[in-house]
């Protein structure tokens, strides 16, 4: 029986879990807040996570989903804004830690591959996966493999443009679909449009979040499904180029599931409800029909699970 | 030395080559008009430019480029407008002319694995090749390998929205790029908006075409290089909805090429000059930073190329 460690590394938390990558299943699990942002506390704390999870040291290897823009997996961070990093090398001081077993993926590459392993996709061996939550994220199984592109940055689907020259983007460019649709993003729009001294408009989501400033997606959600004016018209914009990105991608690449989770994914159903009838209307038809729409099955497990399951398999073939 | 047939099959024409697929020559080739549409008459002439290509039999065995929606590789058509078919077994004929060493993929597809095997795409694991022409088509090697998605529809990009709700498709949809950027719409709407008892507008492309009937992407083009309004006007509408359609499937998948070709691509440069550019904004960066645009290398001899390549690779993995 086959195991390894699974790590999801936030910018706020860092879980880990040991796992028999054959069934899927978790044995232990730990988690702890990520304090101390330097690289050598991260690994630091990553390995203590291993060592508590596995103290028998049974795995063979430690995968880590990682919540930043990578080069390869060997831990080189291009771009990780929850971390405040640039360019770093968290690999060496993983690897000083943990030898030379450890494979870092993007999050979101993990949680699609452990939805495919063992949760909302099993059996299906092309699969988009798309995260709403504070950003958009994205990851691809095709062919049954992991497929990262060129430079480690395929399943961006936060950043294709919706609305040329539009919204700014944390990226930098303009007109993103994460500029329009993420949890952040509509956290801003609604600070933007309700608060401020003249404010452009007023929303029954200010009083259920308790304030302008508290305003998140979920809230507007309710006070669109209540009728309330500003809220239903934020849908009206958001929710068709929301549907418009997924129908696009799956127009592109014809997979057999489209699995959809995150947090503004559960907490604004009334959103996603829109977003698939317009997701509907323009997807490719014959592609349409190919596809059936889920919703993640394993939770904030997934990334864990995932990665456990790619290096174990990363092991396996380099044995 | 393995040698294999590939065949271009279009709606007006039928072309086959003998190719050693090691080194991506063509040993012979052969081209018959398509006069007679009924499958059997189009399967025996498949079989007639086999035997006139490779005489002695030297193959092991024929793929076939098919300008149609596919199911599968055994010559089942899904939907050939070309052809006026629909859901047409082409792969019974075939093989009782040809014995069971025949495969037939989807045109853009074998053009694709055409230039990443021996053209424009040599040496790249992932690329997306792009084809502007009468549609709008595309075909995807990913890791090395062709993709056709769960239903052997990725790639078909043509039919990505740009404008919902906005000019109706061939498909039957609305708002596809297809619908603007292809050589049949833009045709379409010269007339539309040049022609008839009351245009909407002049323009020189109509006199350099010698009638408005006759205007094609190239006059448009022309045209537009030489300041005419209508046909600048047009390209400040379609190069965006083209650039933005490019960018997005590249920050999708993040592919080392783009491979352009297709009559529309080559005859109409300020066009390719301005989506080009719009392409360069909206994309993704980092993505945009891994990915070279190139024209395609083998021009009309990728796709035979490409069908013979896939049925020589598809004879070794079963044998």
């Amino acid at each position: 029986m086959s195991r390894a460690v699974g790590v999801d590394l936030g910018g706020s938390n860092c879980r880990a879990a040991l796992v028999d990558v054959e069934a899927g299943h978790i044995v232990t699990e730990a988690k702890e807040p990520v304090a101390d942002h330097r690289p050598e506390a991260v690994a630091a704390l990553v390995a203590a996570l291993c060592r508590r999870v596995d103290p028998s040291g049974s795995r063979v290897g430690v995968g880590v989903g990682f919540a930043g823009m990578l080069r390869g997996v060997d831990g080189f961070v291009v771009n990780a804004p929850n971390f405040g990093w640039r360019d770093v090398d968290l690999g060496a001081p993983l690897s000083a830690e943990l030898g030379p077993a450890v494979a870092v993926h993007n999050d979101l590459n993990a949680i699609a591959v452990g939805e495919q392993r063992y949760g909302a996709g099993r059996g299906v061996a092309d699969l988009l996966c798309v995260y709403l939550g504070t950003g958009i994220g994205g990851g691809l199984v095709l062919d049954g493999r992991l497929y990262v592109g060129a430079s480690d940055l395929a399943g961006e689907i936060g950043h294709t443009k919706v609305v040329p020259g539009g919204r700014l983007c944390g990226c930098g460019q303009r007109g993103c679909v994460e500029a329009y649709a993420s949890g952040r993003n509509l956290a801003l729009r609604a600070k933007e449009d309700l608060g401020g001294p003249a404010p452009r408009a007023t929303s029954a989501a200010a009083t259920l979040a308790g304030g302008v400033a508290h305003v998140h997606a979920g809230h507007l959600d309710e006070a669109a499904r209540a009728g309330d004016a500003y809220a239903s018209a934020l849908w009206d914009e958001v929710a068709p180029l929301l549907g418009m990105t997924l129908a696009n991608a799956v127009t592109l690449l014809n997979p057999a599931r489209l699995i959809l989770g995150g947090g503004v994914w559960e907490g604004a159903p009334e959103l996603g409800r829109r977003a698939t009838a317009v997701f509907r209307d323009l997807v490719n038809a014959p592609s349409g029909a190919a596809v059936t729409l889920h919703p993640t099955e394993l939770g904030a497990t997934a990334g864990m699970l995932g990665a456990a399951a790619l290096v174990a398999e990363e092991r396996q073939r380099s044995s």
